[in-house]
């Protein structure tokens, strides 16, 4: 440490906080990566100690998630946004409607659908939700025939709605997905996926990447007027350097993915995040309504789990603030709500410890017992 | 230092190495950026440490480029190449032709011209070059009356042709310049230019980070198919803040500007440039045709030197393996010329010191005083 602050717990939604043990490693070789006299950043991305950290990222990922060789392994800039102009560049051609379904759930996957417009037919699967607390039974969707792609967003970050199973679509369509928040958090069947992407600030590391994991087969249909770095045509003949890549970045990620293994691998992490989030939300659930989740149990995030603090049922913004100071006074920052939502929002990616999230926990429960009595 | 190995003189073409001081600086605040507990990658891009840290970037390279309020300075990802995309999106539409003008004169102007044939109508200014070693006069140029802008390269990191002064065009198109590899290197007026744009791995940091100067009314004419974080507008409008920026990229460009401002701004860093130049055109004129720079002298580049070793005028590849080995032996590395042009490349970007060109350019004399006489 180089002064006497003591590290803060960071609950926020990104970029993350990363594992002690992570940046421990990241700075102790910070004047020499790997004896080789430079830092990670000064090192050409056609180094040979470059080339080795972007190939071990990549076997790292493969393994941690099973990734069979025929699935593309991208290291992209732009992030998960840059993914929501690229994907229907990229795929909106593969069938002849030039449609993609798009199953809106929250903030970042109505997002996505926007920016599709822009490159042919979008079909919304599912109404405009007035409150995104509930993803609406399957069998209501309203799916296009011949669709060239199904595009959802595993986990909204913002409204804290995470859909468990992967869907099975009568139409067969090509499935697409923005697991940027709930990333390396579960276990994923990747053969049920045409494209799963994750941005690298919430579980992998830190900002300025995007991991684009692509089935080969659908690569080579990008639209004419796609911007070069964003064909994955290209990316893929070029490991990923088609132009210089965020090296720092990939870096970072590597060793996150290490990190991951070192901690037992996916199951792991999936046991980790279980945990983790039942803390949240039987604080929640034994509150007796002072701690309020609006979503549907049933699509409750694991990873991002928006609440409310309330007294007869109505939120109370007053004591939300009193929180946030209580929360800060014990180091634990990034609680408060999106704006698009209010209230409070506890974000527990990988590098949150179950250590962490219990002195939350704990939290919740003593303000409880305080401020309910008050409030009575 | 974590180890005995002492660093490297990187005399490659980017990523850069970067100060000393500037690592230093890095390493020690690793755990806690400015005592707020966490490392700059675990900051929020909202909190109001991660804002001072891209708000002290602009101002800083405000005052270091006297960059007037009628420019927006945007950090943004994707690397130059993004930009060889993101310019004729945002530009192509200010002129009904729909044309740009592209002046090729090496690698990267090539391709950024070949790029934007996706969103336009490409006019090559003057013919495509066999070797580019020259620049023809203008009085050849081919401008079209009415273009969108006019594209040039002010130095060509693969070819080593760098354009000294900004074109005077009769036509007067707004002025689009690649300054990706002598940004901060010397004087320029920015009030000339339409947009200047350079990544940052060369001069100002490391890769993951494109800066883009661009006058603000010449904002909003991006085609509809422009991905939003590639939309100048969007991105003007969010403080470069759409979607999560690389926090990281951004903070080390901020101590970058810092440490600038620090060597005496541009005047300083203009006066280092070509010191550390001199040194190493003296070393090639002085050799008697041992070393062959084959570039027009008036286009001589200040930050990237290919050269060749010669024997009676005929580049000798043996002897060129041999100056790489013995360089190696010295600690300096990255010395290969781009595959594109052979032989041997010295890249003087602002993160190389006079003292560190001064043993290069001792080695040529050394190398040259061994070798020509065994040649001979």
């Amino acid at each position: 440490m180089c002064d006497n602050t003591p590290r803060k717990i960071n609950f926020g939604p990104g970029p993350a906080q990363l594992p002690i043990e992570v940046l421990h490693n990241v700075q102790k070789e910070f004047f020499s990566f790997d004896n080789c006299g430079s830092n990670v950043m000064e090192l050409s991305h056609r180094s040979p100690a470059f080339s080795k950290i972007i190939d071990d990222a990549e076997k790292d990922i493969r393994e941690l998630l099973s990734i069979p060789d025929t699935y593309a392994v991208l290291f992209l800039q732009g992030g998960a946004t840059g993914q929501f102009s690229a994907i229907p560049m990229n795929l909106i051609n593969l069938k002849p409607s030039q449609t993609a379904d798009y199953l809106v759930t929250g903030y970042w996957s109505e997002k996505a659908a926007k920016e599709a417009e822009k490159y042919g037919k979008v079909n919304y699967v599912i109404p405009k939700q007035e409150k995104y607390h509930d993803v609406p039974e399957q069998t209501t969707w309203n799916l296009t025939d011949d669709a060239s792609y199904f595009y959802y967003c595993a986990n909204e970050t913002i409204h804290g709605v995470e859909i468990h199973d992967v869907p099975v679509l009568p139409n067969k369509a090509q499935i697409v997905c923005d697991m940027s928040s709930n990333f390396l958090t579960r276990q994923v069947d990747v053969t049920k996926f045409a494209i799963i992407f994750a941005s690298g600030q919430k579980n992998f590391g830190c900002s300025g990447i995007v991991l684009v994991i692509v089935r080969k087969d659908l690569i080579g249909n990008a639209m004419k007027s796609t911007p070069v770095n964003f064909d994955f045509k290209v990316q893929l003949s070029n490991n990923s350097m088609y132009n210089t890549p965020p090296t720092f970045s990939i870096y970072i990620s590597n060793k996150m993915f290490d990190w991951s293994k070192r901690q037992g691998g996916i199951k792991a992490l999936e046991k980790q995040s279980k945990i983790k989030s039942d803390l949240i939300y039987s604080a929640i659930d034994q509150s007796n309504r002072f701690y309020l989740s609006e979503i549907n149990p049933s699509y409750r995030s694991r990873v991002n789990i928006p609440f409310r603090i309330a007294i007869n049922g109505v939120p109370d913004e007053k004591l939300e603030k009193l929180f946030l100071e209580e929360a800060l006074r014990l180091n634990m920052i990034e609680l408060k709500g999106h704006r698009a939502v209010g209230g409070l929002r506890v974000s527990l990616y990988n590098g949150i410890t179950i250590e962490e999230t219990e002195k939350l926990a704990q939290l919740m429960r003593t303000f409880q017992t305080i401020h309910c009595v008050e409030a009575a």
